[in-house]
């Protein structure tokens, strides 16, 4: 599904995947930068703790979110298709300024949210400026096309990645998590292999993609983002390759962003921390 | 340590790094190449099994280049800088056409070799037309800059490989082997980060990069070979990160290649398998 049409005169929110297990305690950068591009005092976030079966899973991110000095904070307890039909748990959808999708499943995800009223006000927030965030799971739903699984190991190979229907905030990427530490970059380059019109973005545990509303992302956190550009490839194995058979892809550009570099997705171009330090100074805080 | 200086009129013999785990019975493809470019019936092959602890890996090598059609075969039970100062062995060397080092551990095969009259003769052989493949460790070693170890994760990182000095057959490579299965592109990166002038070659188990006195690869083998060219970056957060810290690298190239590509490791192009099916047809056999 295409990314929903951003009205006129209004700017698409930001799209913020997490790789995972960020950091709630001591040195909570990525949530409390998330809490405050959604407005800080004033902001009214909604979890949505679906892709999670830990019953506290909902409650646990409001306390975090209140504590980070957000205004507002709900959870949905959405875990059927039912749940999300409800005009209830769609209109805390609507009435949000951030929205935050937990970790878990994303199968869980793409079943239970996939073509209901809840995921269309969610695709219908993020086109007026609802900014969305999403950890592990959270993080690949984002995408038009979602990582779903994959092999463990790190060589890139024939069905080496499976792809289902997500969200559809952005048709730019795919996005995968937990990705240096669960060794995921043959599953992306499989995944990039596919349909190489699309970004392979493979986002470290307590790191996040801040995707401002002119597809440029700034890294913040403590790991790296990578960037697979697939677009130069002048050569892949994939259509003869047989059932998991190594993959031959050349012409391939990787990236590899840490805190404070930025890419622009329009321009296939990749930015280093500006010099003063201030390298995220730039995403603009909501109101 | 450069490489041995090439006599006049005389071409460097093949470079051969084999990611480990090569096929040995069903399919033993990248051996059996080997025993023809060293020249079959007519070849002399030497097996140096220093980096393994097994008493018996000399004469398992042997067994099989045998059943592999090799001429003669002769193996060092080098365990000792002090054997390797035995002439006797330094002219094994010599009079090889083909050497073969087998997997263990690097470090074993550096600090035993190295400096002696073998790891001369092995160098000056190398520089006058001996082909030389080393599996695993074997690999590994070929390099003037040594891939020693590195932390098991797929990220790139401040101390994330730890680089020795090798053997020196070849100072455009660092050459890391069980590559995608042991996922260390996060070490290969690591490493490249150091000194960005030398290609990362990361060689899949059972696959072998066939580098010719040209400087030009030609995958054989049912993996990959991953080839990081870092000549373009132009972003490095190295010498300022801290200890462990996720790194930047902006400007990356990457190419995976699979059986019958090849890569000018002159002109940094790689190039898809013949269309005729006949990928590798134009490695040159030994006579």
């Amino acid at each position: 599904m295409c990314p929903a049409i951003v009205p006129e005169g209004q700017k698409r929110g930001y799209l913020v995947p997490i790789g995972g297990a960020e950091d709630k305690e001591a040195k909570p950068t990525i949530l409390k930068r998330f809490t405050e591009i959604s407005g800080g005092k004033k902001s009214r976030i909604l979890v949505i703790p679906t892709a999670s079966r830990l019953d506290d899973t909902g409650r646990m991110y409001q306390t975090l979110f209140k504590r980070l000095g957000a205004g507002e904070v709900n959870y949905t307890p959405i875990t059927s298709r039912e749940d999300c039909d409800n005009p209830e748990y769609a209109a805390l959808c609507d009435e949000a300024t951030g929205i935050f999708i937990t970790g878990g499943n994303q199968l869980r995800l793409s079943t239970i949210l996939g073509g209901t009223a809840v995921a269309q006000a969610i695709r219908r927030g993020n086109a007026a400026g609802v900014h969305i965030a999403g950890t592990s799971a959270g993080a690949s739903i984002m995408a038009q096309h979602m990582m779903a699984g994959g092999p463990g190991d790190s060589g890139a190979r024939e069905g080496g990645a499976t792809l289902a229907p997500g969200l559809g905030l952005t048709n730019s990427a795919i996005i995968d998590q937990h990705f240096s530490e669960r060794n995921r970059i043959g599953r992306l380059l499989s995944a990039v292999a596919y349909n190489p019109y699309l970004f392979g973005i493979g986002v470290d545990e307590d790191t996040a993609a801040f995707i401002d509303s002119d597809n440029v992302i700034e890294v913040v956190g403590s790991g790296g983002v990578t960037i697979v550009d697939g677009s130069g490839l002048k050569y892949s194995s994939l259509s003869q390759a047989r059932s998991g058979e190594a993959l031959g892809l050349l012409g391939l550009k990787l990236d590899i962003l840490h805190e404070g570099c930025h890419y622009d997705l329009n321009t296939r171009e990749a930015f280093p921390p500006a010099e003063d330090g201030q390298g995220h100074c730039n995403i603009s805080v909501g109101d």
